[in-house]
C-alpha cells in the first residue's frame, strides 16, 4: 500500500468531492448493460424451469408436478430473500441518521451483485461444458443471494464511511473472490458447507474487516455525533435482526439435501439460535454497573448462533449440540462487543461499525471448526451408511472418503476463506482508497445527507409538534427583536 | 359530470363535514351483512378443502395429501397476502401524518374488497351451473388478494385527500369492474396474464387517475404543509417497498401453471426486479445536481420491473429479457417522477398522491404490450409442442389460435383495460364527488388528525425530551410573566 | 395470598431496587445448561430429520422426499414464528417508551420458553416409552412456538411493570402449566383445538390476567405520562398487527390434517378475519364522538376473529359461518376496549396494558364455544363417513364417539382452559409478588430506561434538528445570563 500515505494527504488536505452524478450512474447502466450481454450469451432455463418441463417429466418418469424442485426450495428462497433485503438492511438501521444509507445501498448493492454471482457461480459450478450456457433455476437464485450475503457482511464494517460506488465496487470484487473461494472449497476441497459458516461468514466477515482497516480513518471522531443510534433507529433495526433471526432456519436449510437434510438444518438451527438468545441477554446484562441491557447486543449477538451453526446444521450433530454451539456463540460474540471491538479500533486499527467480527467474522470461524469436528466426528452407528454418503455426499470422486479425512478438509476450506477474506480485502481496500470513489469526509460520516435528498425536518417540527415549537420561534423572535441579536440560523441545512 | 361545479362550490363554500360517525358504521355493517347472506347462499369449500377430499383423491387416484393444490400454491399466496397488507400499505406511509390513514384504510379496504371479490370473481369465473354454487380454494384467495391490489393500487392516487367512505364505495365498485375486466380479458379474449400487468395494475392505475382527475381539487396547496415525508416515515415506506419487491415473484407465479410455469415466472421477475434497481439508482443519481438519491425514486421505481413482467413473467421471455424489461422500466419509472407527474398534476389537472401513473399505469401497459410481442414471437422451438399448448393454454375452443392471433388478443386485453380503468374511474368519480361522504377539506388533507384519534403529541415531547423543551418551557413562562405577553397556545390539539 | 399486604408494604415504603445484573444473567445461565442437559437426555431427531430417513422411505414405500412432513408444514411453521417474534413482539411496541422491552423481552421469553416448551410437551405427548426418548421434528417445532404464544398472551396484561426476571418465572410456570392443560384437553379429553382457541389464547388471556390481578399496582396512576402511544410507535405497532393478522391462517392451519384439513383451515380464518376487521372499524368509529377511529380498536380487535376461529377452523363451519364469528368477534372484542377494559381496572382491579381480555380470553372463550357447537353440530351428511373420522380423529379409543359427545368434551376443554389459567396465574403471581425479581416502581413503568441503556436523546435532538433547537439552547443561555437564573438542567438523564 505504497499510496497510502499520498491517499491519506489527500483526504484530509482537500475538500472531499462527494459528488457521485456522473460515476454512480455509469457504473449502474455499464454494469446493467454489461448483465444483459453476458445473461443472453450465457444464461438459460434449467429444466424444470422450461417449457419442456413436460418432457422431462415424462422422460424421467415424475408422476407429480409437485416434485419440481421449485417446490422443495421456493419457501426457503423467499425466507433467503427476505433475510438479505430487510433483514440486512434494517439491521443496519440502527445508526440516528443512516437508515436511508443502510436499507436503500443494501437494496443498491444487493441487486446489483446477484446478477453478477449468478454468472460467476455459474461460470464456476454449472456451465454446461457441451452448450457453453449456464442453466439456472431457484437454487441458484438461492445460491446468488448467499454469495451477495458475503458482501453485505462487509458492508456493515465500512457503513456510513463510504460512498455507493465503493460499495458497487466492493461488490463487484467481492462476488467474484467470492464465486472461487466456493468453489475452491465446495468443489475442490468438497466441504461441506450448506449455511455458509466458511464460505458466507468468514470470507464475508475478514473481507469487510481488511477494507475497513485499509480505510483507516484515524479522525473518524470528528463523526461522532452521528454514531450513536436514537430510540425508533434501535426499534428499526430490531425489524432486522428479528426477521434475519427467525428465517435462519430457511437460510441453513435452503440448499441442504431433501427430505431429512432441510428438516434437520431448520431444527438445529432454530434450537442454536434460541440458546445464543439466552446467554447473549445474561452476557449484556452482567456487563453493565446495574444490569442493562444493550440494543446492541441484542441486535447482533443473538444471531451468533445461526451463523456458527452454517456448517453442520445438515449434519447429525443432536439437538444438545446445537444448543451448546449456541450457548458459547452468545457469550463469545457479546464479550466481543465489550472488549474485542475496542480493541480491535484502538490497536489493529479496524473501525467496524457493525461490529460484523463479533456477529459473523468470529462465529463462522467456530462454525467451520464445529463443522470439521462434527464431520471427523460422525459415523456409520449415528448416520447409517447411505446417510452418512448422503450427509457427506460420498459419491464420484470422493467415495472413498473417511469422516477424518473430511473433517481434514472442512478445517482447510475454512483456512481458504479466511486467507480470500484477507488477502482480497487488503487489495480491494487498496483500489477503493483511490480518491475517485466520492467518499464522505471524516466530519461527514455516518450521514444521510451526503448521499440522498433529506426531507425537511425543520418544516417537519414546525408542523408535527407545532404549539411548543411554533410557540417558542414566535418567543424567540419577539426576543431577537428585543435584544437586537445578529444571531443568524447557520447551518439550516445541517 | 354536470354536478361538477356544484359539487366544487359546496365544498368550497361551506365547512366541510368529515364526520363519518353515521356512514361509515352504516356502510360496515350492512356491507358485512350482505356479505354474510351471500356467502351463505352461494360459497362453499372446492373439493380440495372440503372433508370429501379422502373420496376425491380415491376417486382421483391421487396418491399423496401433498398434491392437494394447497401445497402448490399456499406458500405464494402468504407473500402476495402480506404484499396486500404490508406491502401496499407501508409503501404509503410516506406523507408525515398518513401513516394511520395509509396503513389503516389500506387494511379496510383490502379485508372489505376481498369478500366482494370472492364473490364477483366467483360469478363471472367459477359459477357452478348445476348448483348455483361457487367453490373456493386457495387459488380463490389469491385472486381475491389480486383483485384488491387493483383498488389499493388507485388508492396510492388518492391518498390522503378522500374518507374512508369514499374508499369503500371506491373499492366496492372497483372490485364490480375488476371482475368484469378480468372476464373480458382472460376468458372472453383468453389472454394470459398471471401476474396483472393488464387486469391488476393498468386497470387499477388508470381507474385511480380517472378518480383523481375527477375530484380534482385546485386548492390542494393549502395542504402543502403535510404532503412531504419525513425521516422515519419514508424509512416506513421502506418497508413496504421491501416486502413488495421481495415478494413480486410470489406475485407474478402465484397462479401460474404448477411446475415450470411457477418456477419460470419467478426467475424472470426475480431478475427484473434486480435489473430495475440499477437503472432506478442511475436516473434517480443523474436527477440531482449532487447526485443525491432520491427516496420517492427508490420507495417506488424499484419496483416496476415487476409490474412490467405481470404478463410476460411466465412465457420463455428468456433471462436477459426480463433484465431488458426490468433496465426500460427503471429508467421510465424514475422519469416518470421527475418530469411526467409534475406535468399531468400541472397541465392535465390529475393530482396522482403517491404517483401510481410512473410505478403502475406505465409499467403496466408496458407490460400489456411486452406479453403480446413475447407471445407473438413465441415458437414451438423455444416452447415445444406441449409446452407451447400448456403456456397459452390453446386447448378447448382455443387449441387452433396461432401465436400471433394470441398477441393480438393480448394487445387487445390491454386496450379493454385501459378502458374500464379510465370510465369507469370517472364515473365512480363522479359518484364520490357528492358532498355526502365526509371527504376531508382542502387544508386538511394528507391529515391523520381528521380520521383518527391521536395521541397527545405535546405530552410525548415533554416526556421523552425532557430536560431541554421543559426547560424551554420553563425559560418562556417565565418570560411571558415579564412581558405580559397575552399569546394563548392555540391549535394546541393541532 | 397471606403476604400479600407485607409485599405491598414493601413495595411502597422503600426504594424499588431494580438491579438485575445477578438473577437475570443466573437465570440464564442456569437454565440455559439445565436444557442442555435435558436435550442430551431426552430429545432426538424424529425419523423424517434423521439421516435413517432414507431407509424410513424404503421401508414405508415412501417414493418422494416431498412427502416428508417437513414439506407440509415449513411454510406454516415459518409463518407461525414471524407472529411469534415479530407480530406478538411489535404489537407491544405502542407504548412511547418501552419498544425495547415490548420487542427484546418478547424476544427472550419466547426464547427462553420453546426449549422448555420441547421438553414439557414431548414428556406428555411423544415420549417414547421404549428408548425413553423425546424424537423431535418441525411439528414439534410448531407446537413449541404455540406454547410459547400462551406466555407472550399473558406477557401483554403485564407490559410494562414487570422485570424480565419476573418474565422468564412467568414463562417457566406459563409453559408447564400450558403443557399440563394441552395434554388434559387434547389427549384425554380428546378435543380438537388446532389453533388454540381454548389452549393458548383462553389459558394465556387467563393466566395472564390472574397474574396481572395479583400483581395490582394502586399506584400505578403515578406512571400515567408513560402510558400512552406517540405517531411512530403506534406505527410500529402496525406491524405487529398485519403480521400477525395475514399469517393467522397459517397459525389456525399450522398443525391441522395434511390436504383437506390444512386448506379449510386457511379459508375460514382468513374469512373471519376480513369480517372481524369491518365490524371492528364500525364500533371503533361509532364510540367516538366524530367518528373518528381509535388506534387501539384498529391494532388489537381485528385480530379477534383470528382467535376465535382457532377451534372450529378446521371443521366444516362453512365460509358464511367463519363470516358471522369474525363479524360478532370484533363488535364484542372493540366493545371489551371501550366497556370493559375499564371496568376490570376499576371493579376488579385488573391491570390490563395491552387489553388483553379484548383481544385473547373473550375470544378464545367464544371460539372454544363456537367450536363445541360446531362439532356436536357435525353430520355425516356434511363431512362425509371418512370425513368426520379424520376430522374428529373418531380413531381407537375415541372410535365410537359421537359428535354430539364431542361437542361435550370440547366444552369441558374450555373450562379446562380457563380453570388452569385463572388457579394457575394466581399462584404464579403470588410468586412474582416476592420482593426479590427487581421489578420497576410504580413512578417507572413502562419506561425501558429502568432496563435498558438507552440512546442519549438530548444529543439527538440537538445533532437531527439543530437549527431551532440549538438556536432555541444558545438564546436561551443567554437570556440565563440576563436574568441572572439559578435553573439548572435538572433530570438530565430522565
Amino acid at each position: 500500500m505504497g499510496n497510502c500515505s499520498q491517499g491519506c494527504k489527500d483526504c484530509f488536505c482537500r475538500p472531499k468531492n462527494t459528488n457521485i452524478r456522473l460515476t454512480l450512474p455509469v457504473v449502474c447502466f455499464v454494469w446493467q448493460i454489461a448483465m444483459i450481454i453476458l445473461f443472453g450469451v450465457f444464461i438459460r432455463y434449467d429444466e424444470e424451469s422450461d417449457t419442456h418441463w413436460v418432457e422431462t417429466k415424462a422422460h424421467d418418469n415424475i408422476t407429480s408436478d409437485i416434485e419440481n424442485d421449485f417446490y422443495f426450495r421456493y419457501p426457503s428462497f423467499q425466507d433467503v430473500h427476505v433475510m438479505i433485503f430487510v433483514g440486512f438492511g434494517f439491521l443496519m438501521t440502527f445508526l440516528k441518521r443512516y437508515s436511508f444509507g443502510a436499507v436503500g445501498f443494501n437494496f443498491l448493492i444487493a441487486s446489483f451483485g446477484l446478477q453478477w454471482a449468478l454468472l460467476m457461480q455459474g461460470w464456476f459450478h454449472s456451465l454446461d461444458p457441451q452448450t457453453g450456457k449456464i442453466f439456472i433455476g431457484v437454487e441458484s437464485l438461492i445460491n446468488a443471494d448467499f454469495c451477495v450475503a458475503g458482501c453485505l457482511i462487509a458492508y456493515g464494517a465500512v457503513l456510513g464511511k463510504v460512498s455507493p460506488v465503493q460499495l458497487l465496487v466492493m461488490t463487484l470484487f467481492g462476488v467474484t473472490l467470492f464465486a472461487v473461494e466456493e468453489y475452491i472449497i465446495l468443489n475442490l476441497l468438497h466441504a461441506r458447507d450448506a449455511g455458509g459458516s466458511m464460505v458466507i461468514h468468514t470470507f464475508g466477515g475478514y473481507y469487510g474487516l481488511a477494507i475497513s482497516w485499509v480505510l483507516y480513518r484515524p479522525n473518524l471522531h470528528q463523526s461522532k455525533r452521528m454514531q450513536g443510534s436514537v430510540y425508533h433507529s434501535d426499534t428499526f433495526a430490531m425489524i432486522g435482526t428479528l426477521f434475519l433471526w427467525m428465517f435462519w432456519p430457511s437460510f441453513n436449510s435452503a440448499i441442504t439435501d431433501h427430505g431429512d437434510g432441510q428438516h434437520r438444518a431448520v431444527i438445529n438451527t432454530y434450537l442454536g439460535l434460541a440458546s445464543t438468545v439466552l446467554t447473549t441477554v445474561a452476557i449484556s446484562s452482567l456487563s453493565q454497573k446495574t444490569g442493562k441491557l444493550d440494543m446492541v447486543h441484542i441486535q447482533n449477538s443473538t444471531l451468533a448462533g445461526g451463523v456458527a451453526l452454517g456448517t453442520a446444521a445438515e449434519f447429525m450433530i443432536s439437538p444438545y449440540g446445537a444448543l451448546i454451539v449456541g450457548f458459547f456463540c452468545g457469550i463469545i460474540s457479546t464479550m466481543g462487543y465489550i472488549f474485542i471491538s475496542p480493541f480491535l479500533e484502538k490497536t489493529l486499527k479496524i473501525q467496524d461499525t457493525c461490529g460484523i467480527h463479533n456477529l459473523h467474522a468470529m462465529p463462522g470461524v467456530i462454525g467451520g471448526i464445529v463443522g470439521a469436528i462434527t464431520a471427523a466426528a460422525a459415523s456409520e452407528s449415528v448416520y447409517g451408511k447411505q446417510g452418512l454418503i448422503n450427509t457427506f455426499d460420498f459419491t464420484g470422486d470422493f467415495k472413498d472418503r473417511t469422516v477424518l479425512t473430511q473433517g481434514g478438509y472442512q478445517a482447510a476450506g475454512m483456512c481458504v476463506s479466511i486467507v480470500f477474506g484477507v488477502v482480497g480485502g487488503a487489495i480491494v481496500g487498496s483500489i477503493l482508497k483511490l480518491p475517485i470513489w466520492g467518499d464522505p469526509a471524516d466530519e461527514n460520516c455516518f450521514d444521510d445527507e451526503v448521499y440522498w435528498e433529506l426531507p425537511d425536518e425543520e418544516e417537519e417540527h414546525q408542523e408535527s409538534i407545532p404549539p411548543i415549537l411554533e410557540y417558542n420561534n414566535h418567543m424567540i423572535h419577539k426576543q431577537q427583536d428585543l435584544s437586537e441579536s445578529n444571531f443568524s440560523v447557520e447551518h439550516c441545512e445541517s
